[in-house]
């Protein structure tokens, strides 16, 4: 048939997965960890089964689901949606994106996206019949240039898509860069989509400026998390977007007729979850700083040059001591020739700065793991 | 926001759903059972938790799940699809005809419809920028009238969407409606839709006309089922997509990018369980059958007259002697009045027929479930 996605193929991380697979390579290409699920959580999973949590959740989530997630963003942000008109959870964070996209962005209108940008942002722009705008970050330390963004805001601007802690490059937006979003936003009719998956995820006593935090910013914006980071069990599939009610409304008509509810027993389970160890929050980013420290002093034995890490579970290496090869073909490379899948920068961008030599590793694993992946790594 | 479906509210089922909990009314409405998810189902989801199968399945479903359909594919319909090309797992089959819409249909496209139809599918179109074509189904028979879906092909037309056994009415296409529809769509360009969730719960020894099994037909068609019905688990929303490879690379380009995977979890325990009690697919008729005999049997000494239910958990009844109410008003007041949540027709609808007085009662149910129902019913 024709093809409504031309420029799409199978995902970077699908591909990479695949690879890593057949290579029998260590795996910190695609995001996810290799370490337990928190047995407690399995347990009220079990519980939720069989105390008969199985039939259709209401479309916008469990109640007592919507309800830790309202405390939780109190707790965390000193803000409380609204448990009936604001939250509506869904099948992952990504089912969210799709949904929000296509809740707002209209054929013709166009929609702002920061490059690089997670893969799953531009199909979803393409197939609302929407234009994705491209706006580079800064090629070194991934901030955002505000004017630049002011300067592709258009008549048809729709929508303006954030992400912090960033994925790939772990960057955070600070005070300042709210301040400058507000000031820009100001008075425009733009919506903002505003992407946390990683806000938990967050180093060296910096604060996460989620969006919930930003009175101004939050009354026009989609805040987009997911449970999958923060828990350890990307595989679970149960995300959250809470937006002000009209926008929520609007929202809840596209997931109501794309994936109806989520897996109704992992509801049960996270609100339990949530409202059992509060302080889970607060140490997981000390739990994934040490894997970043430690992963970082054995990265500087190798040839490969580490990046700072605000945020989230990705490191980015510099390898352009190691090979002129362009990060798609380095990351083949090093799958196939030394064992250690990573994930290029390139398919995250519009167009790829020239000369970038960036790849990306997770270090969401166990000590073992990312012990074996130095062992190889320092062959290079 | 000015919006995107202006004709959709909140569904017909969570507004019922909500209606009947509010009136602690018998809940014949949104379909789902009220009786137990298969123990051994529990165990297995518990066993891949604990197996750690909490990281993001492949996107095209789990290996061993894609396996186990085509085993089973094999098993009831004579056809085994390939498991790399033709299979691809979503949350549920709403988020697969969803994305089947969102991958073929172009805007200004139109897709044959025939109603009533289940309330996901126009909104799907919308978005994705297509023309709903309603054609009207037999107002009594509920079976499709395929001059008058030939007539309704245009140019123009890109998808047929078909459902058997039929939501809301239970009918079911024979080998002549296939023999037909084989003809109309021969050397067209037209694809085919075929929700089949109800694919194992049929009745009276008729065989279910599944498109896996034609040849000609499934050359062009989506055929799309879940579990959620034939496991007596709606809220796990684990679906899937067959398709020829082609088709199917198209589904999975909108699927990666929609949820990318489902809860994986699940997925491992119904691979385990497909294979495990393969009869299950041919006891489930059974089962479902003494409950529509059972439930008919009582309906008959109240003032509701039962159609015929060739297959699914829905009996349709007639209240015409009850009431001259619309079917909205009339579930509303059953409902609120009496005490028994029922789904009125016309959701179903573009232009429901005029006069029609039919509502829809789910029979998945306990027995004391329906015996209460009817106690309340006798009362009309
Ligand atoms: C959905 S697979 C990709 C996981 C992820 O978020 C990443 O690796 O960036
Ligand atoms: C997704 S809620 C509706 C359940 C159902 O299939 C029905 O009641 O028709």
């Amino acid at each position: 048939p024709e093809t409504k996605l031309p420029k799409v193929g199978t995902t970077i991380f699908t591909v990479m997965s695949q690879l890593a697979a057949e290579h029998r390579a260590v795996n910190l290409g695609q995001g996810f960890p290799d370490f337990a699920v928190p047995e407690r959580l399995i347990d009220e999973l079990d519980r939720a089964m069989r105390d008969g949590f199985n039939q259709y959740a209401p479309a916008h989530g469990l109640p007592q689901l919507r309800e830790a997630i309202a405390e939780k963003s109190e707790r965390c942000y000193g803000h409380r949606p609204d448990v009936n008109a604001e939250i509506t959870v869904t099948s992952g964070a990504s089912e969210a994106i799709f949904d929000a996209v296509h809740a707002l962005v209209r054929p013709g209108d166009e929609v702002i996206v920061l490059d690089p940008c997670y893969d799953c942002y531009e199909p979803a722009i393409d197939l609302a019949g929407g234009v994705a705008v491209h706006v580079p970050l800064d090629p070194v330390t991934f901030a955002p240039d505000w004017e630049k963004v002011s300067a592709a805001i258009s008549p048809r601007t729709r929508l303006l898509m954030i992400n912090t802690p960033h994925n790939p490059s772990g960057a955070m937006l600070g005070q300042d860069d709210i301040a400058q979003l507000t000031a820009l936003l100001r008075g425009t009719g733009i919506f903002l989509l505003s992407d946390e998956v990683y806000e938990h995820i967050v180093f060296d006593g910096a604060r996460h400026e989620s969006i919930l935090r930003h009175k101004e910013l939050r009354e026009r914006a989609l805040v987009i998390s997911s449970f999958g980071k923060t828990y350890h069990c990307t595989g679970w599939k149960v995300g959250y977007c809470v937006a002000p009610p009209a926008m929520t409304a609007e929202f809840r008509k596209v997931h109501q007729y794309n994936t109806f509810c989520t897996f109704a027993p992992a509801q049960s389970a996270f609100a339990a979850m949530i409202r059992a160890e509060p302080e889970h929050y607060e140490q997981l980013g000390a739990f994934y700083q040490a894997k970043r420290d430690r992963f970082r002093e054995q990265l500087l034995t190798t040839k490969l040059k580490p990046l700072p890490v605000p945020g989230g579970y990705f490191q980015l290496v510099d390898y352009s001591d190691v090979s002129d090869l362009d990060d798609a073909a380095f990351c083949r490379w090093l799958t196939t020739e030394h064992g250690v899948a990573a994930i290029p920068l390139s398919p995250f961008y519009e167009t790829p700065p020239a000369g970038q030599r960036l790849a990306r590793l997770c270090f969401a694993k166990n000590e073992a793991t990312l012990d074996e992946a130095i062992a190889r790594l320092l062959k290079l």
